[in-house]
């Protein structure tokens, strides 16, 4: 950020009163630009097939991990709820229709100013399709899921979850909310 | 937003390539300049006093809702996960030594452009003291929370789902995770 979005002067860093942080301010009108996290919303979209559950992946037709494996999720918009986001997203990575669960994951990536949010999902047919963003969908079991091709850490570990708590479900446990930070650096190109 | 904050040239409203929605996008360098929703994160600090349960509220000196109270939260920062977001806030408004335990309300307020979440806390000790944007910092039992003075419907409904579980976990139950969606105006002044 170099210039003021409201009158176009520049900015300058300086810590603003009662603030603890450096703020852009502008050098002119005095405008505060926070900059702030984005979320990343979107879903674990299951099918079962005679008792067999398999996963709905989306290969990536974008950058960055062009080609990688990923849940469909995106950045969520202004003016739409979480649950609105992730429905959306799968939507359009993935063209699939879904009915859409609790939330399942809430993953922290402080060092790319993120929050990645999964809800679980039941895919309601097997009509899904690639969007634009995507060069293809395939729903894989945990055995076939190309854990080396994932596109980003916080969906392998999602993925991770999701079949450890599959596992407990067997066993009578419900699925439960999973949260973890990821500290170090994201593998982005 | 009426210029371009890497360039200063005066942005436009259009759709951008590949997109589906209005974005402000630089008339001179092309520059996208996506806005997201932003996220207010805060604890539910707890003090268990012989049994009967009591809350930790702040009492706002700043705008919007000057003197009304609050569950101590704010704005994430970037370079910080959801769970030090909480307890930083609490620190800073509250003067509040806590133990953060799980996210326990995931809060969408889509017409502010805000998803807000509360994590579970226990207080170490009664410490706390009201930081700069309070006037006072209190324990409230369920009968004393001063209902018709909550600040925002966000921190009403947490609280009233803290006390709700809390009579369930005295019969047994886990506190679990509670999702909400507000799609009504929020009155701010
Ligand atoms: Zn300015
Ligand atoms: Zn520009």
């Amino acid at each position: 950020m170099k210039f003021c979005s409201s009158c176009a002067a520049p900015v300058a860093l300086k810590i603003p009163d009662d603030d603890t942080r450096e703020r852009f301010v502008c050098t002119q009108c005095g405008m505060i630009h926070y900059q702030n996290p984005n979320m990343v919303v979107g879903s674990v979209p299951v099918w079962d097939i005679q008792g067999e559950v398999k996963v709905l992946l989306c290969k990536r037709a974008i950058e960055p991990r062009y080609g990688y494996w990923t849940l469909p999720a995106g950045f969520m918009e202004n003016q739409e709820s979480c649950r609105q986001a992730a429905q959306r997203e799968t939507i359009e990575e993935a063209g699939a229709n879904i009915e859409l669960h609790e939330l399942f994951s809430v993953l922290s990536v402080p060092h790319v100013d993120q929050v990645h949010l999964f809800y679980r999902a039941s895919l309601i047919d097997t009509n899904f399709h690639a969007g634009t963003e995507s060069l293809a969908v395939q729903l894989f079991s945990e055995k076939e899921i190309p854990w080396d091709e994932i596109a980003f850490p916080t969906v392998a570990q999602t993925l991770k979850f999701f079949f450890e708590d599959l596992r407990q479900t067997r066993l009578g446990s419900p699925f439960r909310l999973h949260e973890h930070d990821f500290h170090r650096s994201i593998q982005t190109d």
